[in-house]
């Protein structure tokens, strides 16, 4: 990062190119050769010269067709970073705090910041139990689960109860919910806005395209408050091209759970406590070595993982899934550093 | 567009594949041919599905280079109307009120409802003078010079004139400026924020790529502030190539250049009255003939030009310069039009 870095840490910065990167949320199982040639037929429609549909509207078409909703109900936004900022800003005018887990993503408190709503951490412990409880009292919620740290998910009914009471909303950023098989509640409650991203499940994360699924009034004034030309071209072709091959992104899905379970069963051989998680990547800590030396000397070996600074997680290393040959190098790795200590 | 219209109306809906569209500001000169080469190369590069380089930093560095500023000087966000809300958002703390051209973007007045600031119209006439002046009073000024509707400049000193009453602060809108053969201010002062985008003079508008030139502190605090990853990472990419081959886009810049002159002339010949512009399109109005009866014939015979409801502009259709063969088309379809009537 520059002399500037954004407040947003997004982990380790990896300069070496023979780097093995399992420091990041990403979808490490999609190449880049079904995006190159969709990429090739895409580039002529989506006439990346002429400005982008301002509403993404046959994205949201396609992905209203996708999950048999209306297109009303479905606001396409800059990554998910944008359609949470802009259904805070369209909430702020109603609530001025709201509550997320115990353990949470960290964009929530900068986005609390930058609007200043106040952030109140909800009872219950999602990270040591996977539980939370909605307090009885009219909030405004937004829960991660699966977590962007832990991967972990809260009960989706433990998630849908705070909602329940009147005059409460819940935002439930579900972008890592395909990875654990998540499904759109339904019917969906007017005070419930359900949100993803084609950065994960089908590895877009640098085109930027976040959407979500909720009360059509709502969706319509966050369309006429958002930035004029919210997503580029490019990014609305290529989301409604991944989403026709929805089916083989299923079936990459299917292949990265399989990998996360290896990598669990594999860690917790070497003596490593793992974290349930229904994400792309796992948390482990080793009762002997802490987690930033064991970052360090998986770096020293060309193999980024991420660590955390928060109390709970700060013994924790996390790494994310990958195809079986990069598992099996990181697995090589670790086990010469726990055999060389 | 849709059940939901966003709030700016980007100008009359064309369907039919045949229609000449010289309605929107565009840059219709570059082919799609150089963009696809690129993007081919730049896919794998531009790693799409990793998370874009949050703070833009190797593009920003490009920029740097080539206005030989520092790169700390430098934001780029998802288009020049993210960069405008991101600008505006951080000064809101020192200005309740900001100040326009008579004639003016009209995003300027969705992103001040939006952010909670009163609008002035600045002293002057930039529509029918081309003249605006400071209220010799502290202010902070939002001008699109050359402008986003008339296609106009006010004189530079005019511009920078408005930053010149102690605590004053001006952002000058220069997305159109490499038409006007407008450079960066030197040296720029500390309250004078230069506004461009790679939408028109590098023809990337679908790609969403808009940057500014200011102070490093104003710069930081909008870096701090911005969405995570604000900026997609194939536009990233895109601007970085486009920027490397600047000299191509100036050639076609001054071939557009002399097709605004030639339509000026020859709409002139057929009676129209044309305002002087210095933008991608030129505004005509006819003594015998109405906006919209203009427009609604011309869109008859497949030809989209564009009409504004604003008082003082109401009776002009915006004509967009295009290559040669589409300029031709377009004035035989206006003479037909004019001889018909």
């Amino acid at each position: 990062m520059s002399e500037f870095s954004s407040s947003y840490d997004p982990g380790v910065q990896v300069s070496a190119d023979d780097t093995l990167c399992l420091h990041r949320n990403e979808n490490l199982l999609v190449g880049t050769d079904w995006a190159i040639d969709a990429a090739r037929e895409a580039i002529p429609r989506a006439a990346i010269q002429s400005y982008p549909d301002a509403t993404s509207l046959p994205l949201r078409e396609a992905l209203a067709a996708h999950y048999d909703v209306k297109t009303e109900n479905i606001f396409v936004g800059n990554g998910a970073d944008e359609v949470l900022a802009d259904l805070l800003a369209a909430l702020r005018p109603r609530y001025d705090r709201f509550g997320v887990l115990d353990v949470h993503f960290k964009i929530y408190d900068l986005l609390a910041e930058r609007m200043g709503f106040g952030v109140d951490i909800l009872p219950g412990d999602s990270f040591a139990s996977g539980h939370v409880t909605a307090e009885g009292k009219p909030n405004l919620s937004l829960i991660d689960s699966p977590g962007a740290i832990a991967g972990s998910s809260v009960p989706v009914e433990e998630v849908m109860s705070l909602a329940r009471p009147e005059g409460s909303f819940l935002i439930w950023d579900n972008v890592y919910g395909e990875y654990a098989y998540h499904e759109l509640p339904r019917p969906l409650p007017d005070n419930v806005v359900f949100v993803r991203s084609f950065s994960k499940f089908y590895g877009l994360a640098g085109l930027r395209v976040g959407y979500c699924i909720g009360e059509a009034g709502l969706i319509g004034r966050m369309l006429e408050q958002k930035d004029a030309f919210n997503v580029n071209s490019f990014g609305q072709v290529m989301a409604q091209a991944a989403l026709k091959r929805h089916d083989d992104f299923a079936d990459l899905r299917d292949e990265l759970v399989e990998h996360r379970t290896m990598l669990t069963s594999e860690l917790t051989a070497l003596g490593f406590e793992v974290k349930p998680s229904d994400s792309v990547g796992v948390l482990a800590t080793h009762p002997d070595h802490s987690a930033e030396w064991l970052q360090a000397e998986l770096l020293k070996r060309h193999v980024a993982v991420r660590r955390f600074t928060d109390d709970v997680i700060c013994d924790y290393i996390r790494i994310t899934a990958a195809p079986k040959a990069d598992m099996e190098r990181f697995l090589d790795t670790v086990r010469k550093v726990i055999a060389a200590s």
